[in-house]
């Protein structure tokens, strides 16, 4: 006897050299049954990217249709490009009673707090993990570390990063990225612990 | 650089045959540094029992005054006895950052819920854990396997189980017991995963 309970939207972002990719990948190694979200895209597929696997690859003018029609929980023009995420694929998957990860940057995930606002299921099922550093000096060593960047360039990663921090109430998490395990242990139990959720459990789960 | 969070108080019930005393023992062993609530009682120390650390032993006059004073988040007469947790043993807790976990009956649980909703901090740090059997069917197996039981105790136990499960609403969580590994790991990510809670973290935690 399988309960079919709700699957959630984990939606985790953080600033710029807080490390948001090496933990997401983490937690992807220690939970392979998770599903991230597939994003739509107007670029083309580069070798090897497959649509509907990598990402969908749509039309631009079928991509501002679906803005126009609403569609998008959230999407960015980068460039010439347009990436973007359906609402219809969180909320089909966590129909499915799949848990579903958007490794998104803050701009993004304040965009879907905004669709979630506004939609019951989207608000039940999305989550939303803030990865902080241990300190704002600590986030500024990591980012001097990197060789590769002007002073300039420091300077405007590290004015962003405290703006993009700042948003952190808006969160229900705030995980602190001090040990790369640690960090990944926090961020699975609060995948799993959505899955006792009360109110992913259907009306009948006890007969 | 620790930065210094609240802890939560995590109340566990579940009605009688559903295993409560098996999962809260083994979330136990998996989570050795997690404390557990020190009730209060007026009955007598048995052989070994310790003030302070089994109990706090109080007198019955002194147990009515502080019930008279709204020191309790929950208490129950039980024969001549009277046992029961002060509001200040959780709240004290909490502050100092520990997570203390209360294995409790569901009448105790719902006497915290009505207590949380007149403090702040109870019902910030307060998550209730609902263990519920995999199905009443099951449920009702497990209690007329034990051969100690009337058939008139099974109904009795049965009717009181089924009114009990019917505040599950009330819960934040509610974890199935029917694999007793996978229950425990399932109240462990609950646990854990208040740590990471946004509104546990100070307003300064980032400097």
């Amino acid at each position: 006897m399988q309960i079919k309970r709700l699957g959630s939207a984990i939606i985790v972002s953080g600033p710029s050299g807080v490390g948001k990719s090496t933990v997401c990948g983490k937690v992807r190694s220690r939970m392979p049954e998770l599903k991230f979200s597939i994003s739509c895209t107007t670029r083309q597929p580069r070798e090897g990217e497959v649509d509907g696997v990598h990402y969908y690859f749509i039309s631009k003018d079928e991509f501002e249709k679906r803005i126009a029609n609403n569609e998008f929980i959230e999407y960015a023009r980068v460039f010439d490009n347009i990436y973007g995420t359906l609402a219809g694929e969180v909320i089909g998957r966590v129909k499915a009673g799949e848990d579903v990860f958007l490794d998104i940057d803050v701009q993004g995930a304040l965009q879907i707090q905004a669709a979630a606002e506004q939609n019951e299921l989207l608000k039940k099922v999305c989550e939303f993990v803030m990865l902080a550093p241990p300190s704002l000096e600590i986030l500024e060593q990591r980012l001097r570390s990197r060789a590769s960047d002007s002073a300039e360039q420091i300077e405007m990663r590290l004015a962003k990063a405290r703006s993009e921090l700042s948003f952190y109430k808006k969160y229900n998490y705030v995980v602190i990225n001090d040990d790369l395990e640690t960090a990944a242990a926090d961020v699975e139990s609060i995948i799993r612990s959505q899955r006792s959720r009360t109110d992913h459990l259907p009306e009948d789960f006890l007969q």
